[in-house]
């Protein structure tokens, strides 16, 4: 098959799924995460649900995937603001508001928050905070202090408002630099 | 029915109770939560099946109360410690090591780890710990500081060793007090 077929294929492909990832997504935003089915991606998504039984063989999968989506685009957001900025303290904040907006939901779907693929994604963004530890505390190794970072700023799912997630974001920062609070 | 009566009945259910807990804490233990089966359990608890079914419906509802039983444990530890030595770097360390030797498995049975019951574990731990929060930051309330320390030292169950652990509490103690590291 020429080169530019497969190319071609590769972003049909490519396009599809993401239309079922977008479907998904508006499910998820309308009736949580239990409230996905099938039918209702594929009719979402505009595909016939033969076809989206080729490229998802469930919910759960179609939801892994997203997910997956999710964290990766958080991530790049990150990863500008770090560029952008150069400051710790935005990183961690834009964190913060991240865990603030998407609490985990409770429930059988959370089962999702646990898995394999969420570790991974967990510990790209640990290793990616590990990368920015400079000008703080040098009495703990940067991987410990981005694993607390991950750890301390996923409260922010549980505090009552922006108020608080920025109170977090200082007394995380306060305990990264070991140092007297400002 | 006389009281003594219902009092026997009482403490029987009781036992049988708490074999059948103590029973599929050995076999997590062996096999982990995924390992855990109705017919096992019973054998171990020495009941018939029948029994079992009368006491807990499904693998599910045995987890949840063993995990429950657990909880209330640990929240009983900590209390001890905190009334043995009322130092809050005490209940913390103890805490963390509670988060280091337990740390939430992957899996299906994660789902656990978000259920219904897990929060309000967490919560009465938030609460407990709220009382603690003397000789600390006055700029941000207990209760998120709670929170803060709960969702913080459950890093201890990502970081590799006993020394990690110790260095995380350091940490954590920095944030909630906002002073330099000692």
């Amino acid at each position: 098959m020429p080169k530019l077929w497969n190319d071609t294929i590769a972003s049909h492909r490519e396009a599809v799924q993401e239309a079922v990832l977008d479907a998904a997504a508006a499910v998820v935003a309308e009736r949580g995460l239990t409230g996905v089915t099938m039918a209702e991606v594929a009719q979402r998504a505009g595909v016939g649900r033969a076809t989206l039984y080729k490229y998802f063989p469930d919910v759960e999968s179609i939801l892994t995937a997203w997910h997956q989506r999710q964290v990766g685009d958080h991530l790049r957001q990150l990863t500008e603001i770090w560029t952008n900025t150069g400051r710790l303290e935005a990183v961690l904040e834009a964190y913060a508001f991240i865990c603030h907006e998407h609490p985990p939901s409770p429930g059988p779907a959370a089962s999702l928050h646990r898995s394999e693929h969420v570790a991974r994604g967990r510990e790209h963004l640990v290793d990616f905070l590990a990368g920015l530890m400079t000008d703080v505390r040098d009495d703990v190794p940067a991987k410990e202090l981005a694993t607390y970072c991950v750890h301390a700023l996923g409260a922010a799912g549980a505090v009552p408002s922006k108020a608080a997630v920025r109170r977090l974001v200082a007394v995380v920062l306060s305990g990264l630099r070991g140092e007297a609070g400002r």
